[in-house]
């Protein structure tokens, strides 16, 4: 229960200024730490909180160690050092192994001795289980799927046939990976079924938010690379990739075929068209929407913000004229003689 | 079966005209109904069906009463006094009580004698479940987590550890409630998992829509206070508080530590930055953008609607032009010297 | 296992030049096909595959044949073709019959023989399961629904009481089905419970994507007709009716009492209000908001796509005085006497 303030800085990769013996007990904001309480300072806007706090120590970047009153731990990342540290004074709880009895496990099944699969779950047949994974309650695991090292699902997840899982993944409740795609062909005034053959591939190190839903591929798969992160409620569409240490935030739709590029900042409520190319490190912000490819890097937007409702009206108003009034804008520069 | 009307006007407080002892023994719009059944009047739209309808009774405003070619049970909420008479007419299904034996409890629970656990359940330990508590099929109830009286819990609802959901709430399908927020830190080209370490804590009287997510709070709680009313696919990050009696529509994505306060209107696909601080009394129209705090009450949009899909083309394409107007069009006005 | 392509061309419809007795096994791309395999061109985005290709016979149509290296089946509709064949050469797994032993079916259920019930179902009382139906591992099925023949429903479904689902529908992994509307009534600052009285009725050949929610009517049903297609993550509210074959893309809202014709085309990520008239054939592009019915078929758009974020921001900036902006350029109009 603990850990002394000097180790916790060797560990986490910071500077200690202050007792080492101190002993730290629990993580806490700025403004509700006490005494046992590591905090942190990060976002600028929390800086208020820094010289009333009453934390044992703070973790903080070596501009701002002067005005803490506690123990410091600099570091030019204080966020990630955090989070370090929370990991280590809470670290995720105990892992379990076995089998629970109420657990249904089909034919031809390698489930590791080391992992464990939750009350009220179904594996169907040749599904691999590998050491330190964490099933909990009630989920599926179809047909042949792979789930790697220590990957960690959640109740109630549904993982369909052929799916490929890599190793340390989070998976949270109630995600689906690995359904059927949006596949239909126009036919004589009806849609017939394009049957949807490919699978589902997560690297390791993913994460993905709860009620997420991941589609297999139609021919080829879907993709989602090392390290990628998604956030819940996150629709992706069929042979979509998504390259390595990409983020993509709640409530974002990504169409079929679109190909993301590595180290990308999606925001929530995004929604990204079809058979696109979006290159590496690009950002996209908060309900924009992207109906072309993106080639290089830099930041992206079309989410407009809020306005009074009635000054909102009259403007969407006008914009419903804008075209003719850019038009008439031109006339006077042509006579002019003036536009390029 | 059925409720005499002078009985039913008086449980909802509305005056009759009619006849006390008509049996009502259903509820439909003007158009549908038939006899025996009572109907309302609350949408203006519908008030041409009034002179039409074959229903029994009709609930409505003193000032429509004379139109309406049945009893009527007259009152200033109509809508409120039809909905609390369906109540009467259309009582929940009884309670049951128990444990389905196909249910997995786990140590150290505390369930109450009159509350009902569903099949395939699963309670883990330390659990607390109210007298009156309906859990549906298939449920998940992590550790630590209390439910309050008479609440009711749909088939398949995911609640993490330690979370806390008070009395009479309606919980639908598929909600997921105290998942991980998407809580990351930047560390040299990589993401790193923040602890997730508060909870979720709900009110009473909360309801909340099918496939509704809710995350639990980095440190310190997420919080949905009393009253409130989620709808389906609403998105609640961690840390955010909603306050009382706050609806929030289909679709909506709210983002990490933003306040949104009591009686608030929120509409369907809506997006809400992280820490931002929204008043009491703020209504937010359909597919809006909140990119700022907004500090007192009144109604805000930036949904813009449809329309024909080359004029939107066009309008979209001056769009992109038009900083360059309002800049060309500030020059005449500078040298006639006007503007302000 | 595989088909001679003279047999394939017959039964898709298609003209074959080429070896009949050819034998196809496999479908694939244009550029991954190899000996063995068919592949289509439908999407002119991909003809520039086509002259390489290693398929041995490629769906297309006429004008495009001469191109082809293989074998070609020639049709004015390749993609459908292409969907024929690949449901020829890889049919749905086996149906299975029966119970698995860990279901649990209540009373009055009428379970066809030729029908199958996943392991940790829960089927409730007075359920009707016709010839054919495979009901995927730990589905809930409520008191008094009906499913039609040969329909498929994932793991993890909610269907709740009293759902009519007709012949040949496939319903993916944690969809909802008839869960309660957002009913409120306002009844001095608090909202109370409106009964959500009505069903969820949906026709044959319907296919709804994961975790899609549709709610149930209040007062009359919520209608999917015949042939609809939602995509993943839809929500649908209480008393929409979809007319016939139409189509909903991913992370769609539809608001409650809103009507849709047949044969229309919803993009993803749109909104549309409660209460409008949507006409048959109207296709309503991605992200957009509908807040008006539409009376006629056409094309609307109101999804705003992405520029580069500093050009945006201008841009945003500007639209904010756009109305005076116009009210401005009326006036020069207005003293030449040329406004209508």
């Amino acid at each position: 229960m603990g850990l002394a303030l000097g180790e916790l800085a060797k560990c986490i990769g910071g500077q200690l200024q202050g007792d080492p013996e101190c002993l730290i007990t629990s993580v806490a904001t700025l403004q509700d730490a006490g005494a046992g309480a590591i905090s942190f300072l990060a976002n600028p806007r929390y800086r208020k909180y820094l010289h009333g706090t009453k934390a044992s120590a703070v973790i903080l970047s070596a501009e701002h160690a002067g005005e803490c009153p506690a123990a410091t731990i600099t570091t030019p990342n204080p966020y990630a050092a955090y989070a370090r540290a929370a990991r280590l004074l809470f670290p995720a709880s105990g892992a379990r192994q076995g089998v629970h009895p109420s657990a249904i496990v089909g034919c031809n099944c390698r489930i590791d001795d080391m992992a464990w699969i939750g009350p009220h779950c179904i594996i169907e047949d040749e599904v691999t289980i590998s050491a330190g994974v964490q099933l909990q309650a009630g989920c599926f695991i179809g047909t042949g799927s792979r789930i790697g090292n220590e990957t960690t699902i959640g109740p109630q997840v549904t993982v369909c046939y052929a799916t490929d899982i890599g190793a340390r993944a989070v998976i949270h409740p109630g995600v689906v990976i690995g359904s059927d795609g949006f596949g239909l062909a126009s036919d004589d005034e009806r849609w017939i079924k394009v049957p949807q053959l490919g699978r589902v591939r997560i690297g390791s190190d993913v994460e993905i938010g709860a009620n997420t839903t991941i589609d297999r591929g139609t021919l080829g798969d879907t993709i989602i690379e090392d390290g990628v992160k998604l956030d819940n409620q996150v629709q992706v569409a069929h042979n979509v990739r998504i390259g390595k240490h990409t983020v993509v935030a709640g409530c974002t739709g990504i169409s079929g075929s679109t190909d993301i590029g590595h180290h990308c900042r999606i925001g929530g409520g995004v929604g990204i068209l079809g058979h696109l190319e979006i290159a590496d490190h690009v950002t996209v912000t908060a309900m924009s929407l992207v109906t072309k490819s993106i080639p290089g890097p830099g930041s992206y937007s079309s989410g407009m913000p809020v306005q009074e409702h009635t000054a909102w009206n009259r403007n969407v108003g006008s914009f419903r004229e804008i075209d003719k009034l850019v038009k008439k804008l031109r006339q006077p520069g042509k006579r002019a003689g003036k536009t390029g």
